[in-house]
């Protein structure tokens, strides 16, 4: 059975949309962290981030570092921090969090609120300034 | 001035050393999350992760896979959680964590106390199965 991060990347499930390529895609978390909170995940179902063959493993850290430009563009903060941790979801992903504290990583806490509207505003942004 | 981490690799101040490079070193961190909470560094004294090169970006995660896959071989866990914050040295580094449960990877939760011969031998166990 197709993960959730599948189904959105096939476009069954929807979402706001930051960034693609032949290989990853870049989308927004809908239960943020921060404003901005962006998860990049392969377009190839693996559960381990570190079972990825290892230019796959390289190239999702550069396009990482690519949504994590674009973000640090489109979000007000310090920088983006970067957080792996894959107990959930059985499809590797990379949390990019736009951070001004290091309590902006704490996953127990509190999610951002945030409207249709803004989510979709923040993804047009982020999209416009992906290079 | 050097950071702290270019001391710890220069030798200047005492780490538990699992792996190293030359391009790269992981120590243990002094001050972990849980057992085994290892810490990935570039040689290369740059603040934030994203600024490295970008062969030195990817060469860096495919160095934290190594050790990842060594901590899995040194201490009980599910997997090995990764986290950038950097907002306190300004040395980029990887944490990686050996995690049971997502709630291993909060920052704010009390340290795991260890001694010298703990941290010693799990230093030791891991950097004999780094590959």
């Amino acid at each position: 059975m197709k993960t959730i991060f599948s189904k959105i990347i096939d476009g069954e499930i929807p979402c706001y949309k930051v960034a693609e390529d032949d290989r990853f895609f870049a989308f927004l978390d809908i239960s943020p962290l921060s404003k901005g909170h962006t998860l990049v995940v392969p377009k190839q179902e693996v559960d381990y981030i570190f079972d990825l063959p290892e230019t796959d493993l390289a190239d999702m850290m550069l396009f990482a570092k690519r949504v994590a430009a674009a973000l640090q563009k489109t979000v007000d903060c310090k920088r983006i921090g970067v957080a792996v941790i894959g107990l959930e979801v059985p499809h590797a992903h990379i949390h990019l969090i736009p951070i001004q504290a290091e309590s902006d990583m704490i996953f127990s806490k509190p999610r951002v609120q945030l409207s249709p509207d803004e989510m979709s505003a923040i993804a047009a942004k982020a999209a416009e300034a992906f290079e």
